[in-house]
């Protein structure tokens, strides 16, 4: 099993809290989303994916690009444990929350977005972090109304879920952007909780070989 | 069975389709985007989605937002025709290349993103009309290259598929801001091939009751 990311896409991001839930071991491909002018854009990678975008994980012959997608593979190919449950009208709830976060605020905070917006809109950093925020905001302040109904210990009941996998890396992005958590008063606790997990906290961009934060985790 | 969406919602579109593949009959609820404000920031329709956005589906006592879970719900829940496969590589590519629409390129083009470029980052018309070909043309170019490798009669192979759900939405709005598609022959070719089947024409905005564009089906 390889996995291509880099250390801070939060797409990447949630594909190594899955693998290390589900206890699969695999080998980090770094690619530089950011050095000589982005190395998804090189021969090698447009090979891999064409849509130059990490992540992507090759699983023998089969290599798939769309976290979400790859999300899907792993809980059905490696059930163990299950992410997204099988049956009843919480399997769509889990997906509709991922999707809240995947779909509505994620692609709109992209790296590619804010180059977008810095070299062809004119946007200087407060622009930059003002766009950036308020899609987390607007986002955040939806998403913190629906779990209040469906958060147990985790963000759907008592069983870590898809949902969580895609919060813990949303809400790095928001605090790396200064948001003030402190207003979505679940998102917060959920955050803080879920890093308690081994799993999730080994997954955090600061930990990864290819991340220039030398730190170790914290005892 | 309900859908709350708009006649040029391109996530309601692709619902829509899917209704009319699978021949369920639904009733289809109106929310204007754009009058008073856009009338998905009621009082009454946040009561039906606090995200603010169509489309949502109520099916008995169910309610889901998000396209995407829709469509998985329906394709599970009223399985004839089925527009995911159920098993092997092709599941995973199905899903894959259906969120290259839904997730890398739709999310970028949506009404409020376009408000919010407007209001905050003083795009004018030209700007707008740039941005938002600027992501179409990205997506498609790498989308025509994956498609020419899976395309058979429609996107994958010679079966209906979620890709076809989620790509006829997406060349309409190319063409409303006149994206040459041409520049994309297989999906030039899959999109007027696709809309040959009446369960795609009859999806289309200007044949919903909510468009203010009165033409009837051609023959």
């Amino acid at each position: 099993m390889k996995l291509y990311g880099y250390w801070r896409s939060s797409a990447a991001y949630r594909v190594r809290i899955a693998l290390n839930l589900k206890k699969i071991p695999y080998e980090y491909c770094a690619v530089n989303l950011v050095k000589d002018g982005g190395q998804q854009h090189s021969e090698e990678f447009h090979r891999i994916n064409v849509n130059e975008l990490v992540p992507v994980l090759v699983d023998g012959g089969i290599s798939i690009s769309q976290s979400l997608t790859i999300l899907d593979y792993l809980d059905e190919q490696y059930p163990e444990p299950m992410l997204i449950p099988l049956h009843g009208e919480v399997r769509y709830k889990v997906k509709e929350l991922a999707q809240d976060i995947a779909v509505d605020i994620h692609p709109l905070n992209n790296l590619r977005v804010q180059q977008y917006l810095i070299n062809h809109a004119e946007f200087d950093k407060q622009d930059e972090l003002d766009w950036l925020r308020h899609w987390i905001m607007v986002g955040f302040s939806a998403l913190d109304d629906k779990l209040r109904h469906t958060a147990g210990v985790y963000s759907v009941g008592a069983q870590v879920s898809l949902v969580d996998v895609c919060l813990v890396p949303q809400v790095y992005n928001a605090l790396r952007f200064d948001v003030d958590i402190s207003q979505y008063p679940t998102i917060e606790r959920l955050y803080y909780s879920l890093n308690e997990i081994s799993a999730f906290m080994l997954a955090a961009p600061q930990y990864q070989p290819d991340s220039p934060i030398k730190k170790p985790p914290s005892e």
